[in-house]
């Protein structure tokens, strides 16, 4: 069976700062029409920083949707028109003060593509040297570190359960076997 | 630092057939205030199904949000009230024609905290057996099947890049080992 959605009409519901919301409609397989809502993000990176004595940089910060702090590789929003590679560069300095001496892509996600179109590119960076943390105004966040054991246990007793997380981590430690 | 933001206002501003947008504001460690635009979601469940013969259960489906046809584990959302374990066995049988004989939980992922609240509950089946597929009128989908040696294949080549469907085959390949 061929699979593919055909869109007939597109409306904005709600333009936030970072999301936008469209109200669409397609044409099934089938022929019949069907109603989709879509979430429109501008795409992210995340970065797996391993520093040179084999500790992974984490950072934990309080997440409002889900009402919790969460332990999480260092990630940020794509700048407009600005570059993943570009961005995880930066992101990953701005929040733990680390310059990514190698950066590798390891892979590309959707986090949830049944409603939204975030894709986050993911990192490992090594060789790193230290520099300074400058948060932005609204960003307060805590820097950890681990070992890639005890990230996967972590991830195995569910201390760690942001999604981009655990599949930076996860390919982070087979690509570093 | 205590990592905490406090609710001050919180508006709806769409309201979906799956999602609801939320406008809030809250106040931040500093005192200050910002906005947070959510997301609210269900929540839903996902299920790496194995068979006798060792086989993942995989579907494609089209995803309308990124254009495309992906590679997944079997998923769908939670029904209001619905125990994630019984929507499992649900979801599992209605996109895939399997029952499972056991289920046992990987893990629970936010799969996008930064703006939304979906909390994806993931699962491992196994002694499956063969009932029939019966999908949504609204759904078309393909089923394959793969090794897990195959999907950790994928998942390195980029093959697989649903989040969810990563985070749960890598999982369940170290449960299995």
């Amino acid at each position: 069976m061929e699979l593919k959605e055909t869109l007939i009409d597109s409306k904005k519901v709600f333009q936030g700062s970072i999301i936008t919301v469209k109200q669409e409609r397609v044409v099934l397989v089938n022929g019949k029409e069907a109603g989709r809502d879509v979430v429109v993000h501008p795409g992210a990176v995340a970065v797996v920083a391993v520093t040179p004595e084999n500790k992974i940089v984490l950072v934990r910060q309080y997440r409002h949707p889900v009402g919790e702090a969460l332990l999480e590789i260092p990630a940020g929003k794509l700048d407009k028109g600005e570059d993943p590679d570009h961005c995880a560069r930066r992101e990953l300095e701005e929040e733990t003060g680390y310059l990514a001496g190698r950066l590798k892509q390891l892979t590309a996600i959707y986090t949830t593509p049944g409603f939204c179109n975030e894709k986050i590119t993911i990192y490992l960076a090594t060789e790193l040297a230290k520099t300074a943390q400058h948060l932005d105004d609204d960003e307060f966040l805590n820097r950890e570190y681990c070992t890639f054991q005890e990230a996967q246990q972590m991830i195995a007793d569910g201390r760690i359960h942001d999604a981009k997380s655990i599949v930076g981590l996860l390919m982070a430690a087979s690509s570093c076997r």
